[in-house]
C-alpha cells in the first residue's frame, strides 16, 4: 500500500479533498430522473400502506407519511419543489423532503426497500403512462390517415417499386400501407405494456423482501398486472427499457419510410403533394425555397432513437447480473425516445392532415408502360403461360421504345409481331381504372379491396379505443 | 447524351461487355437463400393449387407442377440439386429446374405472383420453423436450469451487486434469475410468431393479385394464422425480420450476462464453479491454463447478433416504401442470427448441465459483513426507523473494520456504543441460513420462495410444451 | 461438489461424452481464418529466422522449417492443402502440416510465441494487403469520376438541397462533390495503414518474449513500420480492426449518398441519368421495369458494414484487458467488410463509367425560380443589404406565383412594386450560364473553379499513386 | 386538390392555425446550439472583414458590425444574452440581436453566406476547441498513469488472459498497457483535428460564393489549416462529426476496459486495489457496501457514446447529398459525446491518482502454476522443442494437481517421470522475480523493458505538450 501516502504529489491528482465535484455530477441523476416524481410518490404511498399492514409502521405514522407525500406531490405539481444539493436522485429528494415535513417517521418509509427495487418500480410506472400517451398519439395519426384514405379513394397515381414506376394504384392504398404498419406498432406497444406492467417492488436490493411485506397488496395498489418472479432478475433487468427503445426505433422507421415517400412526392419533379406552410420552412439564402423540414426531421429521428437503443444495448451487454450503476443509462434513453416519438407522431399527424394532393399531376403521371403487366395478363387470359406472356409483353415494350411511341399506341399489327394471340380487344387493356380494379383480392388496390381495408382499420381503431 | 458513345474510352471502365461479373455476383443471393428451398417449394405447391382453383392452370398442369416440385424437393433433400449459372436466387433455381422437368406448364406457376410476394412468403415460412426450433432449444436450457436449481437448492453463496458482495442468497436463486429472463424470451418468441405467421402471398409486386386467387385458401394450405392487410405493406415491410434480430440480441444479452457471472465465478479468485473440460480449452503457450472459452464465445455472440440487427435497421431506415433491392440484406442477417442463437442455446445447455459447483468455497465466501442489513433489521424489529438503523449498522461495520475483526466478533458492549437497543439476542443475527429464510415473500431467496419459483417455472414449462 | 456425480442424469445434458460437437464447431475458426494462410506462413518464416538468430533453432532446423513452409505455401496456392479435423485454426493447420512434412523440428517453431501474438500479427499482415487493394479500387473510382467531370464540364443541371431545386450548378460539380469525399476516405485509409502496420510478434501471450528474440529483426523481415510498445496491449487490442470497420462504414455512407442521388436522378420523374443495362435488372412480374439494382445494392451495403462495426464494438466494449476468446469475432467482421467494400467500389466504378446522362432533360429542369438568389444579388449589387434583398426577391417569387407565370416573366413594372432599384438591366439575371459563373471562388461551381477542382484532384491522384 | 378545402374537418387535424407549436419546437435548435455562440460570433467577424475587402460593406458598416458583435460576445460571456421567441438557432439569435444593436447594416452581414456554410463553420470552430480540451484531459490522465507506473514498478501481480491467471507481470506493465492505448487515442485526435480544421465558409448553400469573397483571407482570420475543395461537399458532409463520435467511442472502450479490470481487482475476492472514497458510494439498503460507482459509470459511458455514433451514422446513411435538415442531429450528438468524454477522462484521472494498491495481496496471488510456461522454457533451454516441452510441463501440472500440491513442490524425481531433462537446477524456475525478468525484449514485463516503456511515454508526452 505504498502508493497513496504521497500519492497525489507523485503522480498529480486532479483535485484535493473528499469530494470530486465532477464525480458528484457524473453520479447524480436528479437532473433527469425528477421527471419520475409522480411515480416515485405513487410507489412510496403504496409501500407505506404495505408497511403498515406488516406492522412495521403504525397507522399514525402511515398517515403522516401519506400526508407528507401528498404535500410533496402538491409542491411538484405547482413547480415549487426545491431540489437541494445532495439530492442525487428523485428518490433521495422526495425522502429528504418528507423528513423535513414530518420528521422522524420519514425514516421508516425505506424499511425493507432498496433503491434497486424502488427505481425500477418508478420506471415501470412512468413508462406505463408513457405507453398510454404514445398509443393515443398513434391512434390519432392512424385515424387521420384512414379517414383521409376514405375521402380520397378515387385518386389514382403511380405505385413505385425500386423508386421506379410499377403499376397504377390508389393513393388511399398507399396511405393505408403506412397506416397498417403503424397499427402493428400499436399492437406491439400493447404487448409490451404487459411486460412493463409487472411489479418489482418487494425485491429489495437482490434477495427479496423480509418482514411479510404483502407484494400482492402492492400489486393491486399500483395496478400492476403481475408480480416479478425472481428478485435478482427484477432489480437487475432492464428488458422492458430495451424493448421500448427498439419499439420506438421500429415505429420511427415506419414514419421515416413514409416521410421519404412524401419527400419524393413533394419534389418539383414529382409534384404529387404540397406540404402545408405550417410544416415547411424557407431558406436563409434562397428566396424561392420551401423546404419540407418537417419530413426531414421525421426521417432523421429514427436514427436518433435507434442510437439510444444501440447505446443502451451496448451498455447492457457488458454487464454481469443484478444491479450495476451502468444501468443508470436507462432513464435518459427512455425519456429521450419517449419525447421524440411523442413529438414525431404529433407532427406527422399535422403533416398528414394538412397535406394537399395534386390529383391531376398524380393521374398525369400514369403512363401506358405501367400497364405492361396487364398486357401480359391479357395474354394469360387467352391461355398463354405467364412466363411466356411476360416475355411477349417485354417485346412490345421494346417495340414501343424503338418506335419512340407510348406502349398503348402500338397497333394490333405491331403487337401481332410479338404474339398471334393479340386482337383488337387489346384496347381494353389501356385503362388505368380497369387496371386497378383487377386487384380485388384482400389487400389489393381495387376500390372494393381498399374499402375493405378502410373498414378493417376502422373496426380495429374502434377496438383499440375501448 | 454525349457521354457514353466514347464513354468507356474517355474515363476508363472497369470492364468491357454486357455483364459485369462482380455486379452479377453482388446481385445474386442463391449462395445463401438456397436454405429456403423447402419453404419455396412449399409455397409454390400451395400457389399452384390456388391457380387451379382460379382456373388459371388445368388440373393436369397442376398435377405436373406438383409432381415436378416433389421431384425438386427430393433432389434438395438428397443434396443432388444442381445450382446452375444464372440461378440468381432459390426462386429462379426451382422454377428453372421445374421447367427442365416438366416443360411448358412450368411457365404458368408464376401467374399473378411476383418475386416480391414469393420471397417474403418463403422467409416467413422459414422463420416460422426456425422459431419452432429455437423455442425448443430455449425450453431445453430452461428445463436444465430449473431442474438444477431444484437439486442444488440448499447451496448458499454470496449474492453480488455492483460486483461487490451484497447478501447471502441461494445458488438456485441465481440460476432461476437467469431462467426467468429466458422464459420471457420464449414468450416474446411466441408473440413474434404470430406476427411472422401472416400470409403475404397474393400481394403481387405492389398492387395485389388479380385473377381471383383465393388468399384464404393459400392461408389454410400454408397454415398461416392470418392474411396480410395491404399488398404494398406486405411486400415492402421486413418488420418481422427486424423484430427477430432484436429478439436474438436481447436473448443473447441474457446469456452473455449469465456467462459473465460464470466467468467471474470460475476465476481462480472466486473458484465457485468449474467448467467441464468439454467446454474449456488450453493455451498454446501456457501449459497450466484452462480457459472458459465456451463462456467467452457465448458472451461475444450478443455483439455479433446485435450488429446484424443494427446493420439491417440502418439499411431499412434509409428506404422509401415498397420493395427495394436493399431488402436483400434481410436473409443473411436472419440466417446468421438463427444459427448463432441456435448454437449458443445448445452450448449453454451443455455448460449448465456439466458445470461443477464448489459448494464449500461458495459457502466459505459468505462473510459477516454481508449481514449488516440483517443487523439493521434487528434494530428495526426493535422499533428503530430503518434509516436510523442503517446508520447504526454502518457504525458497527466501521467499528469492526477499525478493530480489524469480523462484524460478528463485536461484543454486545461494542455494539451498545452504537445503539442502546442491542442486546445479547443479537447473536441470532449471525446465521446465513436464517438470513436467507427472511426473504420468504414471492421472488425472495428463502427456501419456500425459491421452491415456489421452481414450481412456477415447471408449470410454465409444461404449459409451453403443450 | 455434489452436483456432477449424477449430474447429467438429474437435469439432462444435451450430450454424453468428452466433446460437444457443437462446442467444437463453435470454437473453431478455420472455416474463415484460412484466408490468412499466406500471412501465417509469412509470419512464421520470419519468426524462425529470429529463433535461429537467438540460437533457439539450428541453421539446419531453420532451413527445414523454411522449406516446409514453402511447401505449405505451394499447397495453399494450388488449392490442394487439406484441412483436417482438429485443425481449429489456420495456425494449427499450418503447424500440423509442417510437422507432417519435416517432423520433430516443427515443434521448435512456436518457441516463445503464443497464438495471441501470432494471430494478431497475421491479421495485421492480411489487413495491410487489403488496404493496399482497397486504396487501388478507390483511386480507380475517383479517377473515373474526375475524368468524367472533365469531359462533362459544360453540362448544367439543378443543384438540390432538402431534395428541392436550389441553384443551377455544373453536373461536374456534383460528380466532384462525391469524388472529394472519397479522397478523404483514401487519406484516412493511409493514416490507418500506419496504425495497422505495427509488429505485435514477440509479445507472447501477455508478458512479452524471453530468449532474446530480436523484435527489430522481425519488424524488418515483415516490413512493419513500427514495433508494439506494450505486450499486453499488443495482444489484447483490436483497435485497428474497429477502426477499419468504421472506415468501411463511412466510406460506404459516401457511396450510399451518391447512389441515393443517382436513384433519384434515374426515376422517370427526374430522368437525368440512365444506368447501363449491365447495372440494371428487370422484374419477374412487370415487363417494362428496369430497376437500378446496382444502386440499391450500393446503398444497402453501408448498413451491412456498419452493422459489423456496431457488432464488433459491442463485443469489444464488454471485455476486460488482454486476450479473451470474444476477440475471435474480429475476423469475420474484417473479412466481410473488406469483401463488401471491395465489391462496392468496383461496381460503383462500373456504374459511373457507363452511366448515360440526359443533358437536354437536365438543362430543361432548370427553372427561373432557381435564380431568385441571383435576383437578390442583383439588388445587393445596387446597394441593398442582403437581408432586405432576400425579402424583395421573395416578394417577386410570390408575385410570379400569384400571376401563375415564371419568375423571369415578371415585367420591370411588376418588379418595381417590390423595389425601386429594379431596372431593365434585370433581364441579365435570367441566364443560367451567367449564374453559375458567379461562383468562381475556390470550391464554387463556375467553370474556372470546377476546372481548378479537377486539376487539384488530378494532382492528388498522381501523388497517391506514387 | 380536392382534399384540403374541408380537409381538417374531414380527417381531423391536431391543431388549427398557421403554426404548429410542436413543429416549431421540433424545428428549433437554439436550446442546444447556443453553445456555439462564441464560434458563431468569431465566424461572423471574419466574414464581415471579407465582405469589406470585397467592397460589399463599407469600412464604416464593418466597424459597426464588429462592434455589435463584440457587444453580443460580452452579453453571452456575462450570461445576459436574451434568447427570444423566434430565435430558432444561434445564428438567427445573434443576427437578430445585431440588428437591434446596430440597425440596418446588420442586414448586410449575411451577404453571399448561407446558414449551410455558416453552421458547419461554427461546428468546426467549436470542435477544434473541444479537441484541444480533450487532448489536454487525455494527456493529464496518461501522465498520471505513466508516473504511477514509474513509482510502482517493483510491484508484481498475476497477469490474466481469458480472466484466468496466466503469467506474473509487473503492475506497471498493466498500467502502461492502458496508457499506450490512450496515447493512440491522442494521436488519432490530432489527425482528426486536421480534417476538422478545414474552412467551409464561402460555400454558400450549395453553389459556392459569388462577389469575390476571399476564402484564403477567411481561412487565415479563422486559423483554419485548409479550405474546403467543393462547396456541395463542404455544406453537406458531416464526416468530421461522425469521425469524432467514433473516436469518442473507441476512446471510451479503452477506459471501459480498464474500468472492467479495476472492478475485478476491487472485488473482495481479488482485493488488489481499493478505490478512494471520493470515487465510491454506499448502498441505500446494505450498510457494509462500498460500490465502485465511478468505475461502473466509466464502463457504461462507452455504450452511451457509441449509441450517439450509431444514431448519427444511421441518420447520415439515409441521406442524399447536400444539406438536409436531418443533419441537425449532428450537434446534440457532438455535444453529448464531448461532455461525456470530458467528464470520463477527468474522473478516470481522479480514480487513477487516488487508487490504493494492496501490494501484499497482489503478490500473494502469484502461484507456482503460473510458472508452468517457465518450466517449459527450462526444458527448451536444455534443447527440447517447445511443443514437446509444453506437453511435459502440462504433465507436471497434472501430476501436481493429482497430488494436490503446488507445482513447485514436485520433487525432481516426480519431474523426472515427465522428462529425463529435469535436474536439481529446476528450483531456479520457482522465482516470480526471475520469471518477469526474462521478458526483456521491447514491450515485455522485465524491469528494463517497463522502464523503457515509461521513458518512451514520457518522451511522447513531452512531444505532445509542445
Amino acid at each position: 500500500m505504498m502508493a497513496n501516502a504521497e500519492g497525489n504529489k507523485l503522480w498529480g491528482g486532479r483535485f484535493v479533498g473528499d469530494i470530486d465535484p465532477i464525480m458528484e455530477k457524473f453520479n447524480a441523476s436528479i437532473a433527469y430522473d425528477q421527471r419520475m416524481w409522480d411515480a416515485d410518490i405513487h410507489g412510496s404511498k403504496a409501500y407505506v400502506r404495505a408497511l403498515e399492514r406488516a406492522k412495521l409502521v403504525s397507522l399514525e405514522d402511515m398517515n403522516h407519511i401519506l400526508q407528507g407525500m401528498d404535500k410533496i406531490h402538491e409542491e411538484w405539481s405547482k413547480g415549487v419543489f426545491q431540489v437541494k444539493p445532495g439530492d442525487e436522485d428523485i428518490h433521495t429528494a422526495n425522502e429528504r423532503r418528507l423528513k423535513e415535513l414530518i420528521g422522524e417517521p420519514a425514516g421508516k418509509l425505506h424499511t425493507g426497500r432498496s433503491r434497486n427495487d424502488q427505481v425500477v418500480t418508478d420506471m415501470r410506472l412512468w413508462l406505463r403512462d408513457a405507453i398510454f400517451t404514445l398509443k393515443a398519439n398513434a391512434l390519432q395519426l392512424i385515424t387521420t390517415m384512414v379517414e383521409r384514405a376514405a375521402v380520397e379513394i378515387e385518386v389514382l397515381f403511380p405505385g413505385y417499386t425500386h423508386m421506379q414506376r410499377a403499376q397504377p394504384i390508389r393513393w388511399s392504398h398507399w396511405i393505408l400501407s403506412h397506416a397498417v404498419a403503424l397499427s402493428r406498432d400499436v399492437e406491439q406497444l400493447q404487448e409490451m405494456r404487459r411486460r412493463v406492467n409487472v411489479l418489482p417492488l418487494g425485491s429489495g436490493a437482490i434477495a427479496g423482501t423480509p418482514f411479510n411485506i404483502d407484494r400482492e397488496l402492492l400489486r393491486k395498489e399500483l395496478a400492476f398486472d403481475d408480480i416479478s418472479i425472481n428478485s435478482m432478475d427484477a432489480t437487475g433487468q432492464r428488458d422492458f427499457v430495451a424493448e421500448f427503445l427498439f419499439w420506438a426505433s421500429l415505429c420511427l422507421t415506419h414514419l421515416s419510410k413514409m416521410a421519404e415517400d412524401l419527400m419524393l412526392y413533394s419534389t418539383k419533379e414529382f409534384s404529387f403533394v404540397t406540404l402545408s406552410d405550417a410544416y415547411s420552412t424557407g431558406s436563409s439564402l434562397m428566396p424561392q425555397k420551401k423546404n419540407a423540414d418537417s419530413l426531414e426531421l421525421i426521417r432523421s429521428k429514427a436514427g436518433r432513437v435507434f442510437g439510444r437503443c444501440a447505446g443502451f444495448m451496448m451498455t447492457l451487454k457488458g454487464l454481469p447480473s443484478t444491479y450495476n450503476k451502468d444501468l443508470q443509462e436507462d432513464k435518459e434513453a427512455m425519456f429521450d425516445c419517449y419525447d421524440t416519438v411523442h413529438a414525431v407522431l404529433q407532427v406527422t399527424t399535422g403533416v398528414m392532415s394538412t397535406l394537399k394532393i395534386n390529383q391531376s399531376v398524380m393521374e398525369a403521371a400514369l403512363s401506358p408502360d405501367m400497364l405492361a403487366t396487364d398486357l401480359a395478363y391479357y395474354l394469360v387470359r387467352k391461355g398463354m403461360p405467364f412466363r411466356e406472356a411476360h416475355g411477349v409483353s417485354g417485346k412490345a415494350v421494346f417495340l414501343a421504345e424503338s418506335k419512340n411511341i407510348p406502349l398503348n399506341q402500338l397497333s394490333v399489327d405491331d403487337l401481332l409481331t410479338a404474339s398471334p394471340l393479340f386482337d383488337s380487344d387489346v384496347s381494353s387493356v389501356w385503362d388505368y381504372g380497369s387496371s386497378v380494379e383487377q386487384y380485388s383480392a384482400p389487400g389489393g388496390t381495387a376500390k372494393s379491396s381498399v374499402s375493405a381495408q378502410i373498414e378493417h382499420m376502422r373496426a380495429w381503431l374502434k377496438s383499440q379505443s375501448q
